[in-house]
């Protein structure tokens, strides 16, 4: 299982992905699931992976290489695409080839094919935006009224961002509350584990301004969890019992 | 979709549900879920279902008429178990023989056999009990280390019973924290929504002390809803920003 959160605000783009994989509950190992593609000054591009780990980094070992347009033969690369649109397609043409390859043989296995997910960044002159790429390889664009989007284990840290998170939110604020969504996950779910990688990308800056991996034993990250049980515990002490109590 | 949550604690036991169902977006209906069972003094019986409506309604309907034992032939009725536990084995034979009828259909439909039910309550001279019966018939206890039992929608509910209910926790407080996590699950999905039936059953006891639907616009728990989404602004808020914000 993996949980990865993206938040799309008016001062720039966190990325937060955990690093758990496990196939079976007695196979669990690390990954990292977040890539950073950079040009100082000209790109900052930012992929994480969901679902089936040797789908996904297949996907990613393709956009390494380079795929090749079938028309002109030129290799096309993150690095060089053109815009953001056509830097998703390519994730999406990415995932579609993977597919093409292997769902036949994952399908004689009982298995489905199945990845996702989060692509965004900025291209010098462009806007700043993120994308959730499906399995099929089409994707969503992420709008300013749900500033966020989730792949994997998505529905135990969701109501804290639906809650807490707006686009004009402090970028760091943000993260914090990224991170209290990771833990919700977390608790609720062995599937999502630490570390955890996060990655910051303010708005027109063109590079990452914090690439971060939390480790296990980390005093912040420790320090937010205890906080954040305990101000959840003290919230719902504040609202008055239910008046319920007659009998129908 | 449904949302159901059963609390099992030490001055008694809560069981919420939703009465929202859905086939399709655009077929909405409010159905009851929770039925109570009472024979004051004697027993007080509590079952709550998710799941395919029709086969949940067939599940309830053949309990109140009884089923019939292939041995005796007597028609053995929830009213009549002569315990908790030979209750919840009549709960599961019922969901079994449903599930014998309608199965072959449903496969041919493409459809799969989904129901689920707490089932819980207490019968004189017995200690209250909570079960959570599966599709198959089988089921589990709840016990005091995890003191709730959720069936249906739960992931988005699950974080704040995690957190913030114990098996010594005040059965209103319990109720409280019940009522915020299906308001957690409303916000998250559409195919859970009010009206809410709650259920307060005090251990020994042996009936009901409440038995409530909380409709749209009930001032209480409109106020929940108000409080919790501050209260849970107000929490984060509380909470130092991340430290990290060297470059890699």
């Amino acid at each position: 299982m993996t949980y990865c959160v993206g938040l799309l605000l008016d001062q720039g783009m966190v990325l937060i992905a955990d690093t758990r994989t496990n196939a079976g509950l007695d196979n669990v190992s690390t990954y990292r699931k977040l890539t950073i593609i950079e040009k100082p000054g000209e790109r900052v591009l930012a992929l994480a992976a969901a679902g089936n780990l040797s789908m996904s980094q297949s996907v990613v070992g393709l956009l390494e290489e380079g795929i090749e347009d079938a028309e002109t033969g030129t290799i096309q690369k993150l690095e060089d695409a053109g815009s953001l649109f056509q830097a998703v397609q390519l994730v999406g043409r990415a995932v579609r080839q993977v597919r093409s390859i292997h769902e036949p043989g994952l399908k004689e296995a009982g298995l489905s094919f199945d990845v996702s997910f989060l692509f965004g960044g900025q291209i010098a002159g462009e806007p700043m935006r993120l994308f959730m790429v499906y399995a099929a390889g089409n994707f969503i664009e992420c709008g300013q009224d749900a500033p966020f989007l989730q792949i994997g284990e998505h529905k135990y840290g969701k109501p804290i961002l639906d809650r807490a998170v707006g686009y004009d939110s402090d970028l760091y604020d943000a993260l914090k509350i990224g991170l209290i969504s990771m833990d919700s996950t977390m608790r609720s779910n062995l599937g999502v584990g630490l570390p955890i990688d996060i990655a910051v990308i303010r708005r027109d800056a063109l590079e990452a301004e914090l690439v971060h991996r939390i480790e296990a034993g980390e005093t912040y990250f420790h320090d937010l969890r205890e906080r954040w049980s305990a101000a959840l515990r003290a919230a719902h002490m504040a609202i008055p019992r239910p008046p319920y109590g007659q009998k129908r």
